[in-house]
């Protein structure tokens, strides 16, 4: 699968890699390419990753069929907008950030919330395409590596409104090691997992890492 | 321990049948005590359980040690004003409601979210009350029977500003067959349970059942 990443923090990194590391053609796209390759973090991890291409958000490849974002919330729709239209219609995006708002401290509250979601705010402002919500509840090392969050089973979701394009996220994610995948089912079901954020960023707080994630136990439940 | 459960829905019913079980001397109080003894449900499970005093909500026992909010979140604020301060002040006050507001039907959205929750609502009214949120992220059903969620071990959250007042509830989440219970900090931290309804309801919807919980899987988690 092609890829394209948009965002150079440390999940756009971490998910980059990853998916270059399963042999995916992988791009990342940054608004200001040498603004980014600068900053030591990514200057760093892009000369260790010579493999994955660094590009203008201008400059993304139209031939991507999975654009993934992993820009900042706040940053989310400025970002798509830059990219635009013509490399994101008919394509899945992966949508995996949080409207986490900063703006009072920690732990941060939500900039759209209830009644509303970040996924959903993406998939209106671009109806064609294939929005699919996942990864949003896991740090990012753990999105990549789930066994570090413990060794017992644990769960992801996935909200959208296109069967096929759920599909292949959820191929990504068995690539990624992730094994218990629950369809919440269209894209209003963001509002579930980017409101149990705040739950999350609880856990963080009173756990002291990252790494942990949700297991949901279920009826006759067998698994390990 | 001298109980009082406020509310006469399944919530109340179930938590009350569940403590008077274990000994403890458990009253229910309600609005109405004439109407909801007239309501078929509720008139049933009375005369099921004639060790469990109902009361109206003007003639809570002043010698309870805790008082439990089963009421609706809509209602929860005139319901403990109909208490009164001397029924709550320096009682634990376990709220296990949920703000839920179903007035654009199902899946419900919260009438209280983001920068602000019940239990902390709870709390400002009644200062001298310790309030302590918990059970709120599971079905009636699971909160006194874990087992029929599954048979993995799975995890309950409690907040609130008073330790003693975590200590005993603590201890009747023990009771109750609890056994991984985690301790998110202070009150304010009940926006987090309360904002994870929004998956609950939509776990519910995908899996048809309420019989779930999710269990928190942490690093080096070799629980079972």
């Amino acid at each position: 699968v092609r890829m394209t990443v948009l965002g150079t923090g440390i999940v756009g990194q971490t998910l980059a890699a990853a998916f270059v590391q399963r042999g995916h053609e992988t791009t990342v796209a940054t608004r200001d390419v040498d603004e980014a390759l600068r900053r030591h973090d990514f200057g760093a991890w892009s000369r260790q990753h010579p493999d994955v291409a660094v590009v203008g958000v201008d400059a993304v490849p139209l031939d991507a069929e999975v654009v993934v974002n992993a820009t900042s919330g706040a940053g989310t729709l400025a970002a798509l907008d830059a990219v635009g239209e013509p490399a994101l219609a008919d394509r899945v995006l992966l949508d995996v950030a949080n409207p986490l708002d900063f703006s009072a401290g920690f732990p941060p509250s939500l900039s759209v919330v209830n009644t509303d979601s970040l996924g959903e705010q993406v998939q209106r402002r671009y109806p064609r395409a294939k929005v699919v919500k996942s990864l949003n509840t896991v740090t990012a090392a753990v999105m990549v590596e789930p066994g570090i969050a413990g060794s017992a089973e644990h769960t992801l979701f996935v909200s959208g409104d296109d069967a096929g394009a759920k599909d292949v996220v959820k191929g990504l994610l068995v690539e990624l090691g992730w094994s218990d995948v629950i369809d919440l089912g269209d894209i209003t079901t963001a509002r579930g997992t980017e409101m149990y954020l705040a739950l999350w960023v609880r856990l963080l707080g009173a756990m002291g890492t990252g790494h942990f994630n949700v297991r949901v136990v279920r009826e006759d439940d067998g698994r390990m």
